[in-house]
């Protein structure tokens, strides 16, 4: 059986998956501040800090089961340039994905091979193309569309999104980038299939149908 | 002991507690599809049905309880001149407060009594103003700052809220009235208090701190 295509972020209750990526400082500490506040419940828990390196211990709740089930359940990562541009000086030698990655871009590259089991794979023929390859090499694992917010919507627009999970965090950014910004409401239906709060965040889990 | 500052309302997964308001038609189709969506959780509700007068019956579970409970703890609503003037055609003559509500306006008008309960106070000088008064006459209860979204925020950004609860509708409405539209970010801190999914929504309950 084919897998699902998701996606699963963090927003902040006004809708923002990231603060603005504008001006002239975009690592400065307004941006870094913000970005920490909205990802802030995930640092603590034990799988974030093993799969990137950051050393032993960690929560063990359901925070972490979820951050854990999210890993495990993906077969294959779908990405933007903008992305992974900015993964490729953030990201840690050895990648956090340990899968494919395919990323949609303009660029002309040839894959590219890192420790760990990541490799990136650059897609020039557009979304739709991407995500057969996903699907192709996921197996019956599901392909998470991992961002960023353009990327998501473009699929979530497109149709090809089955389900996708946010951790609503409770701040307010008051601007930055929107998760649903343009989306196609005349087409998206949502199901609300699960809700679950933890300590610092709400797990919320929605189908995708169309109207 | 004085009793807390709340708002309670439905939002869109992408922000919106209303649709667009714009138009010639605010009534039509489109604007009312929209509305029925978002608050589609209540209507079936034995508490509203009840409170609205439309009639015997309806659903008993936690939906329906924390409609009650929102009413129950309700001794006075503010709420701004836009809201006011939209409800005066909408509501029946019995209007649904059943206590003292405050309208901040600049139209100068003498109280308006309502069968049932309902009174219609009109402030001419300013929030603050109004939500003295709402405080004086709601004793040991809660003032609800009822709405609409300008008003809401205004009592944000003031500090005057002390929390709010949303029903985070699984619905996308792509544009419209955001709630959050200009909440300064820089001073409002929030933290989750309670989150509790039911079949139709997720109500969240957020306490309001200053940064």
């Amino acid at each position: 059986m084919a897998g699902k295509v998701f996606f699963s972020v963090s927003m902040s209750l006004d809708g923002y998956i990231a603060p603005e990526a504008g001006g002239d400082e975009p690592g400065g500490k307004g941006w870094m501040e913000q970005w920490m506040e909205l990802q802030q419940w995930i640092f603590p828990q034990r799988f974030f800090r093993e799969n990137l390196k950051l050393g032993e211990g960690g929560e063990e709740g359901r925070d972490n089961d979820l951050l854990r089930e999210t890993f495990e359940r993906t077969g294959v990562s779908v990405m933007g340039k903008r992305m992974f541009d900015f993964g490729a000086q953030a990201w840690p030698e050895e990648a956090p994905f340990h899968t494919p990655v395919y990323v949609v871009t303009h660029e002309k590259r040839d894959p590219w091979e890192r420790p760990g089991g990541t490799t990136f794979h650059f897609v020039n023929d557009g979304i739709e193309s991407a995500l057969d390859q996903a699907r192709a090499a996921a197996g019956d694992r599901d392909v998470r569309i991992a961002g960023g917010g353009t990327t998501i919507l473009e699929y979530v627009n497109a149709g090809l999104v089955d389900e996708f999970t946010i951790a609503l965090s409770p701040v307010v950014f008051g601007s930055g980038i929107r998760l649903f910004e343009g989306v196609d409401a005349t087409r998206v239906a949502l199901e609300q299939i699960r809700s679950e709060p933890t300590s610092r965040v709400t797990h919320l889990t929605y189908a995708v149908r169309r109207r």
